[in-house]
């Protein structure tokens, strides 16, 4: 199919959040983002936000981002939170949770004593050399002990500097134990065949716009959808554009470019 | 060549440390650890303590393998600071070191402002999220910025219970970088290669006795030496015994075991 063909089929999208919509560490909205939202809501093209964020519950994420004027309810966010605790409760699984202070909201209710789980989220300082030696030990004292990222990603971009994300943490675990996580967010492929089912949509319908080649583009193709890439957030010309192992599908400088070449 | 004729053939031995002559966090010598020393010097054997230990500089480390009666001086063992701060004088870097306070004596002289090389140790608790940031965004920032590794040890024992080495964290970078840290320490080839010159022997006529089965067994026999595993330290059988990718060419319950065989 031709490139115009595709994107004249595009009918939802898949958005990532921070280096799409805003740039951690900031207090506005990205270029365009707030209309490009508002494009797609008037055209009513459905619109889902996936992000890996795991740096604040959904309800004070949610009104982040309503104070950054994007204008976004409970309903048209995905975040790995909420789903890592629904499978934790559906399993009866008592978390350790390497997670930072501001998303425990997001796992109320759940058991965590004598830990038979590894929940790791972007942990930030609390990636303390005691608390991944903690993570370590349940993982090899135990194979039984269940082992969740929620997410794969390296690293972000924060206020213009580039800060490590929880992905290279998973790999160190990984590393240690010799068993893969099981990963709740992007790239999983359920990941993004949950959010399809959301829009009523199949995967050759939906693209995905994102800031993370691997995660978002790689995730998103690998799952059937196209992946388009935006040039901000931690985007590095050099890096992504001639990428070792993943092709985006189109690359725009920002969201609002790629509505405005799917609403003509 | 059958197991009793290369045992014969043995003319030197290369000797982990940790694990084989003394555990972490223990005030004495492992068993039979000071009577295979002895028996080797009596019987006129070389032999090189072969560590990766990078949690006390060389002179403190010597004192403290003495306190356990082991009769050790400088000449007797290789250790990764040593060797790594020699190359950083030979090639003019200027290192960030994510090591440890008690290891920086084997670090002076050297000039540290505007880094143009990371290094890693054991750094317990320095190896926290601000510091890893750190060494990212100088590999990150600068292509040219040398990746040093002084080892790729995952973890060891200490009081009974593991603990994370620094091989998870290098792993860690590798994962964020997507470049490979060059290794001064066990398994690089490169290690076992010097340590040979100093015994004044050839790869086959030495054998390396550790409780890694990775750096010590599978460093070793890639370099061409045998590669005896010994039951202590962070020794599993479950994992150890009928590892994956490694075959030891023995295993003994402890070098005193194996010193016996080579000298009757």
């Amino acid at each position: 199919m031709s490139k115009s063909a595709w994107i004249k089929s595009v009918k939802g999208l898949l958005i990532d959040i921070s280096g799409v919509l805003h740039e951690a560490g900031t207090d506005h909205a990205m270029f365009g983002a707030i209309e490009a939202l508002t494009k797609l809501r008037q055209a009513k093209v459905p619109y889902l936000l996936c992000t890996n964020e795991t740096s604040l519950d959904s309800r004070s994420f949610i009104t982040k981002l309503n104070d950054l004027g994007l204008n976004v309810t409970m309903d048209d966010i995905q975040a790995p939170a909420p789903l890592t605790c629904r499978y934790l409760k559906d399993n009866n699984l008592r978390p350790f949770l390497l997670i930072r202070p501001e998303l425990r909201a997001d796992f109320e209710g759940l058991n965590e004593n004598d830990p038979n789980a590894v929940v790791i989220g972007d942990a930030v300082d609390a990636f303390s050399f005691e608390n991944l030696n903690k993570a370590f030990r349940l993982l090899i004292g135990n194979p039984q002990c269940e082992f969740i990222a929620m997410g794969r990603t390296k690293y972000y971009q924060k206020n213009g500097e580039l800060v490590l994300d929880l992905g290279v943490y998973v790999a160190a675990l990984e590393c240690a134990v010799e068993r893969e996580a099981k990963v709740i967010g992007k790239p999983a492929k359920e990941y993004f065949h949950t959010a399809l089912r959301k829009l009523h949509l199949e995967s050759n319908q939906v693209a995905m716009v994102g800031d993370d080649i691997l995660s978002d583009i790689g995730g998103a193709q690998k799952a059937g959808l196209r992946g388009v890439l935006v040039r901000s957030g931690k985007y590095r010309a050099e890096r992504d554009e001639n990428h070792a192992t993943v092709k985006p599908d189109l690359i725009c400088n920002n969201l609002l470019e790629f509505v405005n070449m799917i609403l003509t």
